[in-house]
């Protein structure tokens, strides 16, 4: 029982770091304060720390804002409280911080927590906890509408606790908190880098809105693959009145090219998507558009079937362009992979938590669907290595609202019980 | 030679209202400071002025900017110079003015002059004249890219030098300072409120880029029918990966729409245009999206065709939001008529300007193209009612730069030659 | 061993027989010749049998050919040896025949075997054995590519021996010879018409290429839904060069129908597919095509998700043929429901398959994928009362050609494998 | 009066002519009847003929039947009493034939009459004079509903008449008897032959049933040039349910060509059209279609606008096939320029037709539109060298009925006028 009441005893301070997150909320690659009050944490407690260039292949990261937003924001997180210090290497968007501890020989066990918020203008209801207690988000584009505020709080604790019990540990401990995971955007860069590379154990978790607190799966295996990227279309303008033969009409382009996407033949594979969520063309009533700008995504349950949607889609796209001599760009601003968890983990994380009696309801396989993850880029990266992993469920649902939505809040209860597993899993794995 | 000399001592006064105007660039429906500069001008010189709700049926002003937007140019008007006694009856977009001069029994002759500036983004080019000397448009949303400030200080000279020939004069002379004619915007509103319904001659001119300074055409009467239009698809929102189906998808309703409407079929009737200038839809890359806008115009040698063209596109428009259970809302935002000029007022025109060698080409019909035009609303007007009306266009070419681009400019050296013009005519009709 | 030799004694005859059906293939609701000799065998045997418009409801039959095409293949099956007197009684696509066998008290058992060719033109390649052993199709539009040939002499062998077994027989045994199981048109008509009313068993078969001879499968389950339809689009034809506004383009509006088919949204609730098969269109080259003419259809793996497919479409085409003032009809040719076997009766296939030797690999389920069936409508028909059904698979491959291609053929040997299956279960439950 | 008596004593032969090649209507590529008919008479009047292959650039010639179709009516020639000797040069459709009346030193003038009748069956309305009086076309798939058959009774009456004037005639005269008019196929492969290298005057006419008896026109000028073509998509077939993602669908990939081919921007040029009047694709309902056929045409005021009309089609079609992984083949089927009459030999028209009070109502030029001739060919090929072209309307409307519709009759009377203006136009040009 000493590590339940450690955990306890921490919670106060849990509910004070994810509230902090969540008052200066900052979207993917902009973490910069996040980043900053983790890595001075992490740094005070012992580890070792690993940010800025050292942790990203800079090509690698996917969905970069503008070099202006990211300023801007730099900007935003010293007027906000950042911790300078840890600042200058994360200029540009080099955001996210790893923690290391090293233990002797034994196998290498990766702890994964994504910290970036999303662009959602969080609610003002008088329902909504944060307006109530003030910690709403102060920062309008940003709001912390999918709990990776409690996740970085979640990891912070871990990180601490596990120092209590440094000396029955064996092996190397790594803890990732990464940014960007919105869009699926971080990942990539951190395995590029070979992070991942000499991984045995991977966990990575989700504070869950659809299920009640109390109730954990041990090991998720429904990832959707994913694609996301932008499609511009560079026709030329010509006034429609006088000359409407002279124009290249990057909007027909693109509307025939909307048109055929969604009339990618299904597969037998098993299910797949494509939407494209935005088109914005033109500059006036009476031009030829010359100009169109689609964001689109795929997905597919598998890989494969994610890289037939992909490949049909910029074929479709690249003939519509054709078809109206536009020229094309296409440029991918996230992606995630299919993925599973390995069982004999899973079934581990499932006699842990009923033999340290965590949870209530325990149940090995989530029966709702998730999405896509940019976990993915790590599990494959790890599993290609022969070791295992496995993406944990824990239920924290509060009013019922969706992720992502506006109103989003989580049972913070759920973070000591999500501590607690983390470091009992890594006293089992590392002993 | 009197009247020559006489314009040409106030040419200089021309160059500075035009400046002025140019400078201070007010776009559609905000010609607050430019009106309220011509108004004071006017009633200086005795003209009896009408302006504000007195000249327009409120409803049947269209393309109406947001309130938002007409208050904050209503306030930079202030504090550009307006004269503020004449800007309350402006208020929420009720600009341009009417000068009567009262000259007993005889012919109703009205002349008319468009004020407005257009959404261009004025070049800071070293070679453009107002940037080189100063006068370049301090309102970036906005400039007098189609010579609409050198038509209101033409109408201002116009109405100061007839002054001096009341005592020769008989009937009635009316000066309309048109506001919002870009967009084919303000003339219908002026024309139901029955401000032409006792019009006997009708007068309207342009300066014209593509025809060198001494050029002058009589009349025009190849003006385009034309609709313009916005049309909004409003659907429902879904998550495109969870739900897809539960969508109702505005873009794609849109898409179909947009090639169908560029495949309505061709008329045997004669020469039809339509144009999707603008789409802009979506909300997120992974939803299916709820809401779509577009910019659209039609055209037509005759009103019927355009009729034909116009009507044709909203039922297009209506069938592709019900396929995909759409709502769809189409407002009309700008509308003119074809048009001709009377061959007899044709005739008169070329013969004073003859007469008077006021220009040094002097042709009965332009060769080229000029599109479309709200004075047409004002023509139909007059003709119906058995009055006669022409078009005239004076050359002005300055550096080749066509209309509606960022680099336009004119000769301001045109400017006295249509004063002198216009007020022969005057003394032509109204002896 | 007793039924193992008799079955064996009697394969000479089924090949007879199959071969027979073969050369003389009959398409759907044309099945004349074929049903008379069956239906003479079961006369001949001592059954009682049912047909014509006592078996049909004749406005449920659906996707009936013309009357023309009816009437000369009536013809033809007098030509080629039909046994005139069954004749009359199908004349205009009554086919099919019921055979009963009344034991007393008990169950009902009802055995189902389709008996109808396809339009496929059979291959004359020289390793081809209905071309080597002269038994191809004489029939050139029509040939037995999907082994129903098969399945009627299965059915008739059944009939024959099973009256050997009479006495230890009791309740009621309903063997359904059924027309028009291609392009799932034939089983409705047969339920409308209350013949599954009062069923408690129902069994159904299929042999299959794509497994190997002696292979079994007890009860398919993953029946794809399906409505097969057809849609016309009525305009009105115009010159395309003197007047093409005058026209009311069928052909734009049903290319405007088949790029909104295929995007119909992907559903949450899991596979559908939508094809359009075969569109025509048009008159001649130079003139507004007044007509179209598309084949189409829906499938989904519910009944529910198939209905999902076959609302959007006719929404879409609705809206398509409204688009271009076209008239729309839309006629449902063909359906079938998703459907499920009874895992209580699947066992029993099993076991007695096992029990009895009767294959070599037996296992409840098949891995691969079948389609759409109209046994669906018996199933749903005899499940709703609480009778039990199942749908075996027993594997005939022959050169791996797959069904429904010009170059088809089967095992004949799996069909004595079929037989004592059919023989032993109805022992097992009507015993 | 001589030339007026010596034509109405030909009328009724004209008649007898005409109404045999009405009866026996032969559809482009086909004439072999009416040609050997033509051919012996040219022969037996005293002409050099020439026929076959000495008259056509074989690979030129457009839009050929297929061979079967034009052995098949090579058959039915000779059963319906074609004159045997003329037909072996014409076999494989090389039809037509050309008349040389060689008068010495002086300018050749050309005369050009088609005679081919239309892929249209015939109406046997009462009230149709054909089906009254028994020369209804025996050939069910072609009848004469251009008056083609008209056309080549005046062109024999004309060359009879002539001969009794050659004594006063210098120069050449030629009389064409041209194949394939319709679909614009035939012109081209003799203006390929050099057949029009020596001309100085050329003259078409052509019957019009929209103007009635007694009038001409002198010299046609508004031809549409226009481009007749076959498109053809070729992907690959696969099942729709069970795997549409192999397939490559022929028929939605034409179904995007077809929207976009109607959606070609109008040009500022004039005015252009395009059509797609059959398209058929598909083989089954549940195979995604592997085959698509295009029948289309494009046309232009202006050669250079049908260019631009075709040049867009062309590459829209090959982007549209692209798309979905098809071959595209096009075949051009027929072509025709624009063209215009030579104002001075217009003027001559018409003041022979004056002179000799031809006609009651005798205008220069039509002011009803025609649509497209390969006549143009000629012309062009003509006035290119310096030669005068001229192409002459006559009125022979009856009822009403439109061309090119099954209840189209014309006036015979109209056909001894248009002899007695021929022949007094050669009296002119080669007197």
């Amino acid at each position: 029982m000493e590590i339940k009441k450690e955990v306890q005893a921490l919670y106060p301070q849990m509910i004070l770091w994810r509230r902090d997150f969540h008052k200066h909320a900052e979207v993917s690659w902009t973490e910069f304060r996040t980043t900053s009050i983790i890595a001075d944490h992490l740094e005070k407690l012992g580890y070792e720390i690993t940010m800025g260039q050292d942790i990203h292949v800079a090509a690698d990261r996917m969905g970069m804002p503008s070099e202006q937003f990211l300023e801007d924001n730099y900007q935003k997180a010293l007027e906000q409280g950042a911790i300078e210090k840890y600042l200058p290497r994360m200029r540009g968007g080099f955001t996210g911080v790893i923690a290391t501890l090293n233990c002797g020989a034994g196998p290498v066990t990766t702890l994964r927590f994504d910290i970036d918020a999303l662009y959602v203008n969080e609610t003002d209801h008088v329902d909504h906890r944060p307006q109530q207690e003030g910690f709403k988000s102060l920062n309008s584009h940003a709001s912390h509408a999918c709990a990776h505020d409690g996740h970085a709080a979640i990891g912070m604790a871990v990180a601490q606790l596990l120092m209590n019990y440094k000396s029955q540990l064996r092996g190397n401990i790594r803890i990732i908190f990464q940014a960007a995971e919105e869009g699926v955007r971080g990942a990539k860069s951190l395995v590029s880098k070979g992070l991942l590379a000499d991984v045995d154990y991977l966990l990575g978790m989700h504070l869950i809105s659809g299920k009640p607190l109390n109730y954990m799966a041990g090991g998720r295996s429904d990832f959707l693959a994913t694609t996301k990227f932008d499609a511009t279309f560079v026709g030329a303008p010509s006034h429609a009145g006088g000359s409407p033969e002279r124009g290249k009409n990057a909007l027909v382009a693109a509307a025939t090219a909307v048109l055929n996407l969604y009339a990618i033949p299904r597969h037998s594979g098993g299910a797949t998507r494509i939407n494209i969520g935005q088109l914005d063309a033109g500059t006036g009533r009476n031009v030829i558009a010359p100009q169109a700008d689609l964001a689109i995504e795929t997905r597919g349950v598998t890989t494969e079937l994610n890289d037939y949607m992909y490949q049909k889609a910029v074929q479709i796209l690249q003939k519509s362009a054709d078809m109206y001599e536009c020229k094309l760009a296409v440029k991918e601003v996230g992606a995630a992979k299919s993925g599973f968890s390995d069982l004999s983990l899973v079934n581990t994380i499932v006699k842990i938590a009923q033999k340290h009696a965590i949870f209530e309801e325990i149940v090995p396989e989530p029966d709702n669907s998730l999405g896509s993850e940019d976990f993915t880029y790590m599990m494959e990266a790890v599993q290609n290595r022969g070791g295992k992993v496995s993406y944990i469920d824990i239920g924290a649902d509060l009013g019922g609202w969706a992720h992502h939505t506006a109103n989003f809040d989580f049972a913070e209860e759920a973070m000591p019980l999500a501590v607690e597993l983390m470091i009992q899993m890594v006293l089992a794995l590392n002993h």
